[in-house]
C-alpha cells in the first residue's frame, strides 16, 4: 500500500472561489467575509478568495475587489485569486494580493468554452503576465483543468497536460494544480497521471484539484499522497456542487481530507474542530446542506470514558 | 501504492436491511420489493433482504417474512437476512432463505446495547444456531461490528475482534464482515486492522463493512483491496444515513464503489447503469436525496465525440 507517507501536507482552500462560483443565489460580500474569517481560524494557510474574471461570466464573484479589501488576513495566511488576463492581474494587484492563480485546460474544447481562447492563446497570455507578476513580487500558481477527462472531448492525453505544465513552470509558476474537473478519475488513472508527472516534476511543484462528482476525490487524493504529492485543493463542506441537486458533489471536502490525513499521522496544521465550524458557516451562507461528511458527523467522542 | 490488484471483487448489498432499518417513515413492502427488483437487475449476486430481529427493536423491518416471500429471486442471486437467535433462525428457515447472517460487536458495551447480550452470551447463542443452520444446508455469514471504534467505549483493541472472528470461523461461518460501524477509521488504521487479520485469516473469509460517516468509506475499501480483500458491503445510494440529516452519510455507496473498482480494472459483474437506476429507485422510495455520488452524476458521456 505505502512504505512511507509524507510527514506533512498542505491544503489549498478553494471554497470562497471554486466553491461559491456556481451558486445561483447571490451571496453578500459580508457573508463571504464571515466564511473567510471562519477559515482564517482553522489553521489553513493558503486560501483562494475570489476570481478576477469578468463579472459577466461569473456574477457570483463580481465583488472580487470589495471582498479582497474587506477581509483582514491574519499574519501567516496567504490569500490568492484567479486571474485570466492582464486586466485581471491589474485588478489583483490593485487590492494588494500577494498571490494569483492562472488557469487553463488540458483539452482544447474545454479551454475554449471556459476561457474563450485556444490553449496556445492561453499560454501566450500567461507569457505576458506571469513573469511581470513574479517580478512585482507576487507568487503565481497555475491550474490545469480536465487532466482526467474533458466534458466535451472525453479522454485527454495526460502528455498534453504535462506539456502545458512544463511551460507554466518555465514561466515561473511555483505550483501546478492538476484538475479532475469533472470528477471522472479512479485510483488507477490517478496513479498513472501522478507517476507520469513525477518522473520529471518535483512533488512539491504539483497539487491535485479533485472534484467529488463520482465519489472518488478522497481516494484519488490518497493515491497522490502515497506517491509523494503533498498539496491538495479542497473546499470546506465540499462546497462547489450544483446548487440545484441537494447533496450533489462539489470539490473534495476539506474536513474529510484533513480527517484522513491527520488520522494517518500526516500533519496539516489544521484544527478539525474549527474546520467543522467553518463547514457549518458555509452551509448557513449558502442556505443548504453540503455534501462533506465530517462536518456533519463532528469529531468522534465516545459516550463513555475508555474505563467506563 | 499497489503491485497487483485482485482481478475480481464481490459486493454484498445491504441497502434493503442496513440501509432501510433506520428510516423512520414506514416503507411499504411493495416499495421494498421494487428496490429488490431494481437490485436484481444490476448483476449484484449477494443481497441482504431484511432482518429477523424483533419487530419491537426494528419496526421498519417487521415485514421480514412478507418481504422474503414477496420477492422473486432470479437464479444466481443469493438473498440473506440477519438472524439474532434461534427464533430468528426459524423465521428465516420458514421463508426458505438459503443464507443467514449473525451479528455481534467487538466492544462489550455496543454488543449489550445492540443485542441485549454480553459478547460471551452472543457467542453461546451462535454456537447453538450456526452449526444446525449449516447442517440444514444454509450458508452463514457473520458481522463483527465496532472493529474500528465503539460509540460508547471509544478505541477497540482489534485483537478482540480477531478472537471473535476465529470463533465464528470455527463455528462454520463462511465469511466475517468487519464493521467500521460508526465510520471513524482512516486508511492507516484500516491497513493495521486488515494486516492483523490477514496474518491468519484467508482474504476471501473477510469482508469490509464501512460506514461513510466521516467520508472515509471508499478510501478504506481501497486499502482493503490493495491488501487482497475482495468482498465489500455496500448500500445503493449510500442509503443508511440518519434520515433527519439531509446528505448525512450512511453505508458505502455501492455505485461509487463499483465505479472505482471497474475503473481500476477490478471486475464486479455489476452493471453501473442499472445500479444508477437502482439508486434513483432508492431515493424515490425513501423520498429524499441520498448521499451516494455516482448515481447523481450518472455515467460519463462526453458531449462531443473524441474526433469532434
Amino acid at each position: 500500500m505505502w512504505t512511507e507517507l509524507p510527514k506533512r501536507a498542505s491544503i489549498y482552500e478553494v471554497s470562497l472561489r471554486d466553491g461559491l462560483q456556481n451558486e445561483q443565489r447571490p451571496i453578500p460580500t459580508s457573508a463571504k467575509v464571515e466564511l473567510a474569517d471562519a477559515l482564517f481560524r482553522t489553521g489553513l494557510q493558503r486560501i483562494e478568495l475570489t476570481s478576477f474574471v469578468s463579472p459577466k461570466w461569473v456574477p457570483q464573484l463580481s465583488d472580487a475587489e470589495e471582498l479582497a479589501r474587506s477581509v483582514v488576513v491574519p499574519e501567516g495566511i496567504i490569500t490568492s485569486a484567479l486571474v485570466p488576463n492582464a486586466l485581471g492581474f491589474e485588478r489583483a494587484r490593485s487590492v494588494g494580493l500577494r498571490e494569483i492563480a492562472v488557469f487553463m485546460s488540458a483539452s482544447e474544447t474545454h479551454n475554449r468554452k471556459n476561457t474563450h481562447k485556444s490553449i496556445e492563446r492561453s499560454l501566450e497570455t500567461f507569457r505576458e503576465i506571469v513573469p511581470p507578476a513574479i517580478d512585482s513580487g507576487m507568487r503565481v500558481r497555475a491550474y490545469v483543468s480536465t487532466v482526467w477527462g474533458c466534458p466535451y472531448e472525453g479522454a485527454v492525453d495526460p502528455h498534453a497536460a504535462l506539456d502545458i505544465t512544463r511551460e507554466l513552470l518555465r514561466l515561473g509558476c511555483y505550483q501546478i494544480s492538476l484538475g479532475d474537473t469533472i470528477g471522472v478519475g479512479t485510483p488507477l488513472q490517478t496513479r498513472q497521471i501522478c507517476e507520469l508527472f513525477l518522473r520529471e516534476v518535483e512533488a512539491e511543484r504539483l497539487a491535485l484539484h479533485l472534484h467529488d462528482t463520482r465519489g472518488q476525490a478522497l481516494v484519488n487524493a490518497l493515491v497522490g499522497l502515497t506517491l509523494g504529492i503533498t498539496t491538495f485543493d479542497a473546499s470546506v463542506g465540499g462546497l462547489g456542487g450544483c446548487p440545484y441537486a441537494p447533496g450533489a458533489a462539489g470539490n473534495l471536502a476539506t474536513e474529510d481530507l484533513v480527517y484522513m490525513l491527520e488520522g494517518m499521522g500526516v500533519s496539516t496544521g489544521v484544527d478539525l474542530e474549527a474546520l467543522v465550524q467553518a463547514g457549518k458557516t458555509a452551509e448557513r451562507i449558502v442556505g443548504r446542506p453540503l455534501p462533506g461528511k465530517m462536518h456533519q458527523a463532528g469529531l468522534f467522542r465516545p459516550r463513555l470514558s475508555p474505563t467506563g
